[in-house]
């Protein structure tokens, strides 16, 4: 059968299993009237968030949309109104995968709460099989867009493989577009929020986290979700996209003549095989009798990647015929394994990085900030020795197969790197549900032995958090490179006769390198600077709040927490403009003013120093976030101690680092490389008259 | 009359005055046996230091002395040998400017402390004109070994002009590679003694800064004469000599033919010039009657550029006849202005961003650290626009002239930047001396408007530190560049016939510029956890004196310096030899294992991770330390409230990053490009047998 079909097939049964998911989780109880009173507040302030952040960021998409169907050129197959169809649709379905993951997050909490009343493994079910929801609706949506354009366009308007998956990159702009801005948002919330929330009530007032006298506490929880699911859901739902999208352009502009549609329709098919390997990996999750949590998540991961190996083997058989392809995807298998290993390392309580941090504690805040900046920049290190190990061996792989294209064995690779994506969001995206119940828990008072349960659960996320990030940062580096490769290709395709070269011996390309680096500072800082800001109106808020309603702190008067939801709703809001604005303008403006070189340049520039920046400040925040929680389980005085007021100064700095700016520089490289992707062929064409 | 000898004769005008000065500044009396104690206590201090650094690195230098002479290529004209005896005496060069430099800065303070009890105007006199006599020597010594070896090699020897530069690079990779371990190893002493200083008796005893009874005290001023004077002057002198030689490589390289020996050695007319005019700049240093410190300084800089500006005009007329080049030089200019201005903008406690780092101070640490690293972000945008501008501007002057040469325009722009460089060294190294005068008057307790005297000098010295560095880094880009250019000029000299790209779709150079990125990450990590680890360990000897010797607080016991000193002098020796090990064996093992081109793309990784690291960390740290600054003035609570005790959190945050790690990525950034110049000749033979 046809691969494209077939990934249509699996797209609609991953669907399908998310459906009887839901069901099953809404089988278990929500728990008391106290207990769904809280879990509405929290609903109902991230919905509220999602619908005002669409509605905001549907103003921008309506007008590129428009940009792109009425100014790009038309080309021989309504290329225009083609990609700007794709464009639409890629962010609809990235909002709706946001959608879906949320508000399973927000159901899935509260009975995550109520079965940890029973048991520690239930506990875990509910939560897991919640965040699986996000995971399945998210791959399957991804992989369905992405299928349902290809058959769109070569089977019903009869667009030639060599040119169809051009066409795709619209649907790919488009998820990314919502990426960057559900990151960008979502993390300003969450972190303005939880922010906000501890420098008052943990700092100031000295009641606990999760404490219902804190008005900040709803949007702390609400933050949860609209950063860590739906912002998180939406970045991986562009990964995956924009990753076989890469892939298969490649193929379309290098391959077609030699292998005809196979080598594009080659990474769908793996995809096919990775959603369902996914479905079956979620089964494996279960916990064992020695309680490891984490464990269980890895056996559902190693599952998977086993079944997708085993898998890509025979696929690549069947539709390649050639081995050293398959052994280029096992690289990105290798590539997902070993970033877990380096990351855990990074950010784990049993490991040195994270011990140095806790004890530099003991010498005040000071010396806790000076060790974890170093911990980030050193973490760089290992995944780009990785990043590199992954480029040579996949390069190596497709240059030596009968192919002999090196750089589409660095997009199988890539490809290959999407075996686990729904696992990883699965995990990912049951932290937030587990950190919810946890505050649920404490909010509704239930006794302390389902806090003890959610809490077990709500460690194992902070590291399940942070291989998210590294992992969707390493597979946003090579999807990049094949982009900026695609772009090359595109331009010399649409300026016949001239060559478009990079060398960094042009000083124009070196221009480009230089403010292509320096994008993802800049980004970082507006991300960096919006949350301090935005944390500053909570905390003004919460102090208000404190001194104007008498009898918060004796339980006798309820705070207001709409009012704190609503600030940081405005501030997140407000503040995602910037930042998506620079991501959109930056290549449009030095393609069409420096020209094709400095873009390129630019492109390959965003991608080494994001790269770089997103894995500092992602493993800095971890291990940051970790080094207090080692201090609160005893170490160097533990909770209460000088060292551990030092480390929660060393937990809020590493927060906008690892929940805003970090996670978001992946958004922006893709954003950046697909826009000079639709660019390309206008830019060759001035060229040309130049 | 010859460029050369002109060069050489100028050279030995500016020692001359170097000693006139000296004898000027010694001629003020240096005050009260108290005050000579404890300018005893400083200079012995920063003697033993700077004699055990060069013993250290002695061993480094003479390992490589004999495996340049050893190893590399004889070549016709003994190459090997001449690379040789170049690096050692750019090596000897650059340690002698650093211990003229520090032997004055160390004579200077006391004086300054005395002079201060008469008039704020004889005090900055005495300090500044103690400071010229560091930048005078740098400049001359440094002109002097540039000058002297390409008159040796090509009137001595009788090396072809387009051979001689290239063997120039011996000199400039010994001045590399001093200036790299004198601003680690110095920047690691002075930081750990000031954290550590601090952390102590500021926080924990609540005893002033500079307080006699603090038993790090004289390890802190010791440490602002090593890194700041010793480690700056060695800095500065790389930046001259390495410019110089790379404008040099490049015209042999490229333009001998058209214009024979004049391209060659119209940068050292340029350098004479420059020297000429920081000699008269020095006498413009004077205060008005409004008493504006840095209009003085400024005044200084101002007449010196002018006079160069004017200087040039005429040299480039005499030797060129091209008014293009003229202009290409003043875009160098230009840059050093510009960026004067950015610098101030981002770090004087007169604009926004210091202002915003102070006011975050309000709602505590988390929220200071997380505005100044996005301040720090943030500011790399401006001077990289500025760098592209210049690049691009320089680029065309070079190209339409009738050199037709665009590089070479960049190599003149950068060789201009150098005209104010010894005004540039006499404003910086003039803020130790104002520090330690600081110290002095503290510590031998003198009245209090001596002490205001020099505060109101001191407040200079941090603007003046942060403008060194950012002129430093952005000349340090611009060389760098001209020599990745001449590296490959070298590389294609070397393999005739075989023509080597960059371009950055090559997969070798990716991994080449991937790993060039994340050295400068690597390398600060290393500085920042050097001072981390360094500090914790003056912070434990000081509680242990407070402890076991009695009578301390109260003044009836002094406490043991020699133990701080000797503490921070060890572990900055100790932990200078890593990150030194990695900025020399990264090219080697790059060039040499995966090959030119990866080698190509490292240097061009480093120089734009390199940039833009250094401008975030000294800007980042110098808005830190200004804001503490503006709160100590009396915002936002003043002294001792809790805003203040969060900014002194960012100022500890922020040291190691101004005056670490910041200003050490400049040395890296220029000893890899030197390097792979170095072996740019071994490894293009290697390829062509491969």
């Amino acid at each position: 059968m046809d691969a494209t079909i077939l990934a249509i097939i699996a797209s609609v049964i991953a669907l399908i299993t998310a459906i009887l998911l839901v069901v099953h989780v809404m089988k278990e109880k929500p728990g008391t009237t106290t207990m769904q009173e809280i879990s509405d507040f929290i609903k109902e302030g991230a919905m509220a968030y999602l619908n005002r952040q669409f509605k905001t960021v549907a103003i921008f998409a309506i007008v590129i949309f428009l940009i792109l169907g009425l100014a790009l050129p038309k080309g021989a197959y309504n290329n225009s109104y083609m990609i700007a169809t794709g464009f639409l649709v890629g962010a609809v379905f990235s909002a709706l995968a946001g959608y879906i993951g949320m508000g399973m997050s927000v159901r899935a909490n509260v009975r995550t709460a109520n079965a940890a009343k029973r048991s520690l493994k239930e506990a875990l079910s509910v939560a897991f099989l919640g965040g699986s929801v996000t995971g399945l609706s998210v791959v399957a949506l991804s992989l369905l867009g992405v299928s349902g354009f290809y058959y769109l366009f070569t089977k019903v308007f009869d667009i030639p493989v060599d040119t169809a998956p051009s066409l795709l990159i619209g649907f790919g702009f488009g998820a990314s577009l919502i990426s960057l801005f559900a990151r960008v948002g979502g993390g300003i919330f969450t972190k303005a929020a939880d922010v906000g929330a501890d420098l008052v009530g943990k700092v100031e007032k000295n009641i606990p986290e999760d404490d219902p006298r804190n008005p900040a506490v709803i949007a702390d929880n609400v933050g949860d979700n609209v950063g860590d699911c739906a912002g998180m859901g939406a970045d991986l739902f562009e990964t995956y996209a924009v990753t076989l999208i890469a892939a298969m352009i490649l193929a379309a502009s290098t391959l077609v003549t030699q292998t005809g549609a196979k080598s594009v329709e080659y990474p769908l098919l793996l995809g096919t095989i990775a959603v369902i390997a996914s479905i079956i990996g979620i089964f494996f999750v279960r916990l064992g009798k020695k309680e490891n949590i984490m464990g269980a998540m890895y056996k559902g991961m190693l599952a998977t990647g086993l079944i997708s190996a085993v898998g890509f083997y025979f696929a690549t058989d069947y539709m390649l015929g050639d081995i050293n392809i398959f052994f280029a995807s096992l690289v990105g298998l290798g590539v997902t394994f070993f970033i877990n290993i380096i990351t855990e390392y990074y950010t784990s309580t049993k490991y040195n990085p994270v011990k140095k941090i806790a004890k530099a504690s003991e010498t005040g805040a000071g010396t806790n900030v000076i060790t974890g900046l170093a911990v980030g920049l050193q973490s760089t290190l290992a995944p780009v020795i990785l990043v590199c190990c992954a480029i040579a061996a996949a390069y190596y792989f497709g240059e030596t197969s009968t192919l002999q294209n090196g750089i589409y064995g660095i997009a199988i690779a890539a490809v290959a790197m999407l075996s686990t994506t729904g696992l990883v969001i699965a995990t990912d995206s049951y932290g937030p549900i587990t950190d919810n119940a946890g505050g649920i828990a404490e909010m509704a008072e239930l006794p302390e032995a389902v806090r003890k349960n959610t809490d077990a659960l709500d460690a194992v996320g902070n590291t399940t958090k942070a291989v998210t990030k590294g992992y969707a940062i390493c597979s946003a580096a090579l999807a990049a490179l094949v982009l900026f490769q695609a772009y090359g290709e595109e331009l010399m395709k649409n300026a016949v006769g001239t060559t478009f070269e990079f060398g960094i011996e042009n000083h124009m390309v070196l221009i480009g390198l230089f403010l292509g680096g320096v994008l993802p500072f800049l980004f970082s800082s507006f991300c960096m600077e919006a949350v301090g800001k935005a944390a500053h109106k909570v905390v003004e808020e919460v102090r208000r709040q404190f001194r104007e309603i008498p009898g918060i702190m004796e339980r006798k008067n309820k705070p207001q927490y709409d009012t704190c939801v609503d600030i940081v709703t405005k501030a997140a809001l407000k503040e995602m403009i910037m930042p998506g604005a620079i991501a959109v303008l930056a290549p449009i403006a030095v393609g069409f003013i420096l020209g094709p070189e400095a873009l390129g340049g630019l492109l390959v520039g965003v991608i080494v120093a994001g790269l770089l920046l997103a894995i500092q400040m992602s493993n800095g925040g971890g291990a940051w976030d970790n080094a207090k929680k080692y201090i609160e389980t005893g170490h160097f005085g533990g909770k209460g101690s000088d060292a551990h007021k030092a480390a929660v100064v060393g937990d809020t700095v590493g927060d906008p680092f690892k929940d805003t700016a970090g996670p978001a520089l992946n958004a922006l490289i893709k954003v950046i490389n697909t826009i000079a992707l639709i660019i390309a062929p206008t830019i060759a064409t001035i060229h040309l008259f130049n």
